[in-house]
């Protein structure tokens, strides 16, 4: 499995605009059959910050996620609305 | 549900010291009643980046986590063997 945490924080003006276009995002990505996890998040200190909590079955579920016509409408006016981000692609830790 | 995401990156010398005392907090963390999801990862571009993923029931839960034996000997262990981090406390968005 591979795990994504992908943290935005939103131009104040877009707040709005953005929760109602990533509605649209959130649903169809988890809706993809090699998505396991697919969150919005906001968090408690901040109404800006928002962070995509992901978990994905492998790289090539990914793959087709970011071909995906979803994704390559929607990600792109994301990107316009933000100030600042933070992404981690990462595995789980083997003990 | 409240979650966490919880980014620290450890010192070069302490990573394997890391590892061996962070099993216990997650397999202790992942049992308690409360809990979802707790897991460790690790970042594909950074060996030394790992970052704590948690869902959790409630405050309540939370509240409970942070008063148990395991966190309080384990996290500050953990907090002497990081040289940077980063706290995300967040509830997933309404749409």
């Amino acid at each position: 499995m591979i795990k994504i945490v992908s943290k935005n924080l939103i131009k104040e003006d877009k707040v709005e605009e953005f929760k109602k276009l990533m509605k649209e995002l959130v649903e169809k990505s988890a809706a993809e059959e090699g998505n396991i996890h697919y969150s919005l998040n906001v968090s408690r200190d901040n109404p800006r910050m928002f962070t995509f909590v992901e978990f994905w079955r492998d790289q090539e579920a990914i793959d087709k996620h970011n071909a995906t016509e979803h994704f390559r409408r929607l990600v792109p006016m994301m990107r316009d609305m933000r100030e600042d981000s933070d992404l981690t692609i990462m595995t789980e830790v083997e003990f």
